[in-house]
Order: structure tokens, then sequence, then C-alpha cells
């Protein structure tokens, strides 16, 4: 089983050592080809962290992991809310093209049926190819029926949650989510625990992650940690639970930072570290509606669930020592969905061809993070484009914000912003700049033309199964 | 000259060593006084810098200053405009004490005759008595008839302007500006410009900066640096202006965090960075009314004016290498009045016994960022009394947004946040902490029997002379 692996990622780095690269600025690294872990918190908002600012919150790890690699300003999810985003991550598409998003129906809940297509490539799937072993660690929220297991996607080994952790009848008092069964607790494919004590969640992840990693020293590994955490109900274990100034969405913060803080130590102590490229993101904004419960996106505007900056702009920071610099600040533009094509290409394997892909490859951007290469970001809400980023300014067609009770606005004409000048989205300025707003327009439509849309997987689920 | 304060000095030392001072936690340096540079922002907000989460402003001198030292994040200053603000932090007095505010007339204008009163301490004053060689260099506006001049309080030497930039008909279209003289250059008490070219002041101030610390590496000095940026109007010089991601207002911060790097770079060339404190802060909030050409307050509510967080809390960086413990962020409360004691302490002159001061020493926190030595905050504007901090609690009795036409809110009863757990004051819980504003109340009410108001030095400027 080892070798066989090992002699395609052989083969391939001849034939790309023979082949003519000259655009990519860096060596592949086929004969050593790194580990990638990618942690992905839940509802985390853009101010949530000390190094993003928060005057209470305290993130030594991330702040380290920062000071020791580039950290993001200008970096966005593929939607606002949960299912979505992490559809668009693992594919490096948009959900209106792999069908994971709904008008109506945002995310997958326990009576859905649906979940994401066989027919999409994952990052797993890709990697698996060449040898990787991979694992879904936390919550994935991409489909809970047979055929759309994280095992069924590319994943070798999943140990969490298949969906949100508030929905299950003990967490809350709704009506619908009584229906719900307990929240089960998976080992691959099967229930090992119903209801489990959510304040264990995080810690359990870390030490599933670090045994993972240990386990898998002397062999290429993609790690997928989408923590269950800080999506409400909030939980910490003992160790956190009342120690952050910021009140128990603070101990939350903090212990997903002590999480981190683990990672990167085993990666120091067996000296993988160098060959690891780790990337720490959230899935969406801050859930603002959860008062106290929720958290902060910052000076950005509104939160989770919108195509405002604060619904879809999250922390980022990617690590590699020796590899990606450190303590450099990056404001190139970049997206969950790039880490896709980045990943693969840097380990060696296809990027498929067949189909549209969103993503773009970061390494560029990693290795200088003064580089750019990615120019647009396309912020739909459900399976349609509210509002668009072309370099520094955001064309919005329509808007609505969080709270409840808000309706949605329609722009016509539609409003203007210059994100780097205004990241807080205060003036329209689209009455003085209307040759930008042509040019937008001109790539919306062809954007659009080439949409290619999936049939949305998440509609009708089946409530009274 | 020379000899005269080294005695002094000596003397002091030897009192010093013979005296128990055990609820002192560091050792006195007087047998090698440290130098002391307060670098003062003027009207730059919470979140304009890097390392407090800007996306798109850079400033990679100030973030490694915070690296090199210890950055606070509920650090405040004595009053939410100009002119109070600066009489805070050079007497270690709230403004209602020194005789700095008024209800209407809230800073010095042109016309005014009033300013500090001389009976008033300040930081120069208390060094110079031992030797200290002391400059101001930048906006003074605490006074700019004979007897208010940076000169008649302490200062060996002043380069600057009198008041803000925008008191100047060159400035503004607004009426009354058209009456006030072009503004002055001064060099002591002398005019030397009139309506310099404010693209220079920054690189100006800088100038005179690194040549007064040049001038003066063997005798302990005082160094005040009083930015007239990023006060409006905005002014970058050619280096800089058009270079930021932010426009103008990002140009200007990053060109005042160049000058950061002048100052802390020639510290280092002559060998001083360990004999010298370094704070960098800023006078008071963001004017949000200036659109684009004022800051942002990060995620903090309002700014400049106001008594809510924006308005008072800013950016705060303690840099002392070999003293100040590197890379730390201290949630210990603070403000800028904490400077005067702790500066003159640490010089080893004598703190006044005849008045009250505001400011407590902040070197225990310096050396230790989780200590504390202050429990309340007290937020004046004019001359009242419109809210208190006591811990992570804070009360306001009256607040006024700074937007143009909104008018002041008394709270009866007050409304009450929890600033560690709702730093945006979203969430008034007066109703659930009924004890909690008792202990307050009691507190301010002892606060307000003691007071021991002046009369305001602001009142009635003379508009037509």
């Amino acid at each position: 089983m080892l070798v066989t692996p090992k002699l395609i990622i052989l083969l391939l780095s001849v034939l790309t050592a023979l082949d003519v690269h000259e655009e990519r600025p860096y060596k592949l690294l086929l004969d050593d080809p790194p580990n990638f872990i990618v942690i992905f918190a839940d509802d985390m908002g853009y101010g949530d962290l000390g190094v993003y600012g928060h005057p209470t919150i305290r993130t030594p790890h991330l702040d380290r992991m920062a000071a020791e690699g580039v950290r993001f300003t200008q970096f966005y999810t593929g939607s606002s809310v949960c299912t979505p985003s992490r559809a668009a991550l693992l594919t490096g598409r948009l959900p209106v093209r792999n069908g994971m998003t709904h008008d109506q129906y945002r995310v997958l809940f326990p009576p859905s049926k649906g979940g994401l297509p066989g027919s999409e490539i994952t990052i797993p799937e890709a990697l698996k190819d060449i040898g990787y072993v991979t694992s879904a660690i936390g919550k994935w929220h991409l489909g809970h029926v047979p055929g759309h297991y994280p095992t069924d996607h590319g994943f070798d080994q999943f140990f969490g949650i298949p969906y949100s952790n508030d929905m299950t009848p003990s967490a809350s008092d709704w009506e619908i989510v009584q229906t719900y069964p307990p929240l089960p607790l998976v080992r691959d494919t099967e229930i090992i625990e119903t209801d489990p004590d959510q304040r264990l969640l995080t810690r359990r992840y870390t030490e599933e992650s670090v045994t993972f990693i240990r386990d898998h020293r002397d062999r290429p590994f993609f790690l997928y940690l989408p923590h269950t955490m800080p999506h409400v109900p909030l939980f910490a274990s003992d160790e956190f639970e009342g120690t952050s100034p910021r009140g128990l969405y603070g101990d939350v913060i903090e212990e997903i930072d002590w999480s981190v803080g683990q990672i990167l130590d085993v990666l120091r102590e067996i000296g993988l570290d160098q060959k690891t490229l780790v990337i720490f993101t959230s899935d969406n904004g801050p859930w603002l509606t959860e008062g106290l419960e929720g958290g902060t996106a910052g000076l950005l505007r509104d939160g989770k669930g919108t195509t405002w900056e604060g619904g879809m702009r999250v922390p980022a920071i990617a690590w590699w020592p020796g590899t990606i610099p450190a303590g450099l600040t990056s404001q190139s533009l970049a997206t969950t969905m790039d880490l896709m094509p980045t990943i693969v290409q840097l380990a060696g394997a296809e990027i498929p061809q067949d189909r549209i892909l969103d993503g773009l490859d970061l390494m560029p951007v990693f290795l200088d993070p003064a580089a750019s290469v990615r120019e647009e970001v396309y912020f739909y809400r459900g399976t349609n484009l509210w509002a668009v980023r072309k370099g520094p300014w955001k064309l919005h067609y329509m808007t609505q914000s969080a709270y409840v009770g808000d309706e949605p606005i329609v722009h016509d004409p539609p409003i203007l912003f210059h994100l780097e000048r205004d990241p807080e989205e205060r003036f329209n300025v689209a009455t003085e700049e209307e040759e930008v707003i042509s040019e937008i327009q001109a790539v919306v439509d062809q954007h659009l033309a080439n949409l290619n849309r999936a049939p949305s997987q998440l509609d009708v689920p089946e409530w009274n199964d």
C-alpha cells in the first residue's frame, strides 16, 4: 500500500521536472510532499482574535501563528452560512456550481436527504489519488445519509458530528428542533454516542487531531478540522469555562486557540513544522442575533447570513515555517475556495480540468504576501448573486442585514463601496464612479453567462420522515 | 548647569536607597535615569493601526513596537477632544480639576486668551527640577498667549503649531475660520513661518525629534511629540501621499508610523533603546463626521467628542527594551493621566503632594501586563460626568453620539454595559445588575465630593479681538 503512492509521486516528480512551468514561482515539492491542515472555526467573526484587534479575547497561539506566518486582512468565505461555505472550501467551487445552496433551506437540517454530489471532486479525493492519508475531524454538514458521508467524499477517517450543534432537542426549545434526533457523534460511518457532552468536543477533536498527526508522521496527510465551536450553543471544557474576560464566547475562542497551539506544538515536536502547511480560518461571520453568544466582525458591517463584509470576510492565517515568510500581513484578495487548487497543486496532484474551479492557486501570495492572484470575489446569498467585489470596489445589487425582521433591499441602481478606503461600507460612491460600475457589470455578465448552475441539493427536506 | 542636577539625582538616589518602598515592584533607576518619549497622535481611532486590526492601513513600525513592547487594549484618554485631553496627559489630572474644559467652548480657539493655569505642574516641570532637558514638538493647544506657551510650562524648547491645523483660513471655508490668522509655526516663542506647508509637518516634527534625541544622548530627556495629524485637514508628504490603499487618511497614518520607526531607530543606533521609555497613543477617538478623512474606532461604539468607548479608548503601546517585556498584550485599565506619575516616579522626581492626581503609577503594569493598578475611569464631557467605568462595568448617565443633529440623552435610570463581555456597548444590563450600579454610584458620589473643580480657562473666547 505504501509503495504505490510513493512510486506515483516519484513518477509525477520526474514528469514535472521535465515540464516547463516558468509561471510558477515556487519549486514543486513532489519528492517530499507537504502535509496540509485546514482548521475551520464555525461562526467566528473577523474581529474575534487578539491579532485581529479583539480587546478582551486572548489568543496567544493564533497570535504566534500569525507572527510566524502570514495574516490575511481581505480573505473571504464562499458563503455566509455553514453548508455552502464548507462545500466551497472542499471543492474550490461556488456553492451555486456544486448545488450546495438554496434560497430557502440555506443549510442542511437533520431531515435533509441531500448532500454534496458525488460528481464533485474534493481536496481529499484529489490527494488520496496520490497517496495522502486524509481525515476529517469536527463538524461535517455536507450530508448525513449514505453516499454523503465524509468517507464517501475522500476522507479515510471521520470523527465528529454530522451537522450543527444546535440541531438537537437538547440544545433548543424551538418546536421544530424538538422533533430532531439527539445529536450523533460519529466515527467514520458509525454513531458512537448520542448527545455527546458538548463541553468536551473541542478537546476531543484536538486529541483526535494530535493522534492522527503522530500516527502519520511518515506519510503525507491532509487533516480537515472544522470545529463545532463557536457556533451556538456554546460550550467550553472545565479548563476554559469561566476564564475569559469576554465571557463564555471568549472561553470558547480561547479553547480553540489552545487547540491550535496543541497542533502546532506537535508538528514542531515531531519535526513536521517545516513540512506542513497549516491554514486557520472561519466558515462565515459572527452570528450577531445571538447577542453575547455571538462574536464580532470588528469594524466590518453586519455578520453571518449577509453579503455585507461582516458576513463573509473572515480571519485567515497561513503557516508553514521555512516556506511562508514570518510575521507579514497580506491585503491580497483570497477565498477559502483558493485552498483546493493551492493544496492540490502543492501536493502534485491533478487539478480537475473538466469543470470550472472558482479557486486560484494562492502559493504566490503565501510566498510573497504583496503578490496578487485574485481580482474578483462573488457574494452569493442562496442561489442569487447579491454583490461582487472587483479589486477594491464592491457593488451590491441587494442587501439585507442579519437582524430579525430586516427585509431585503433591491438596489437599483446598485450601490458601490471602495472597500480599501471604506472597509466599513459606510459611503456609497455609485454616482461618482459610473465607469467602475460598467467595468464590474461586464465581469458579472461574463461570470453569469458561464455559471453552469447545479440543481440545489438542499431543497425540500423531508421534515416528517 | 549639568553638575547640579546630577548631584541632585545622586542625592535622591541615596535617599531612595535608604527608604523602604516595598510596595514598588521595580528598582528605581535614579543613578541612571531613563529618557521618556510620548508620541501623541491627534484624532487617531482605536481601530486605525495594523496591530489593532485595520485591514488596509499598514503600520509595520508600530506593529514592531508592539511586538517589542506591551500593547494596551483598555487604555483611555482624559477627554474625547483635544485641549482637555492634552491638559490631562501633561498634568495627570482630570480637565475639570485643571480648568481646561468647558461645556460650550470645548477646546481653545485662535481668539482664546485662556490656557493651562500656571499653578498646574506638568511632566516637564517636574522633570526639569532634577535636570532633564525637555522638548515639545508638534501641536500644543494649551494656550497661545504669553504665560501659556509650552516654554511657560516646563519645556526648554518648542517647535510646532499652537492649536489645531483646521483653525486657519487656508484650511476651511467656514466663515468663522476666515477671521482667524494664518496658522503660525512657532519655535520656542517666536513665529518662524505662517501658513507652513502642512504636507511637511509630520516630517519636520520627526527631523526635529531625531535631532533633539541625538543632541541629548548624554543627558536625560523628555520628548513630547504631539503630532498634528491625522486631524483634518489631512496632509502627507510626497513620499506617502497616494501610497496607502486606505487613501489619504491611510497615507497620513502610515507617515506617522514611519516617524515612529525613525525615532525607535535612532534610539537603537545611539544605544539609548534600553534607556528610553517610549509611549505611543492618541488624544481621542476618530472624527467620524469627517467621513473618509476620519479614522475608525474598530469594534468600539461612536467616536471623537463622545463618552462612548470610541471617543476615549485609544491605541497605546509602551516600549522599553530590556525593562518592559516584549510582545505582550495588557487588558489592564490605564489612562493617559497615568503617564505623569509613572514618568515622574521613574525619573526620581517629586510627585506633587498638594493636589489630587488622577493618574496612577503604571510601572507595575509595564513590568507585568497582567497586573492591575486602576479600578475606575471617569468619562467627562465638558464639565459634567457622563459615564464612569468601574472594573469591567460602565455606567452611562448621559450619552450623545458624535453625529450632527444628535441630541444628548439623559439616562434615568442610567444604562450599564459590561465592557469586557460587550466591548461594543450593545447590551444594557442595568435591570439585572442593580447591586453593581449601587457600588458604582457610591464610588461616583465620593469622587464628586472630592472633585475640587477649577474655574474653566476655556470660557468666553474674545472672538472679535
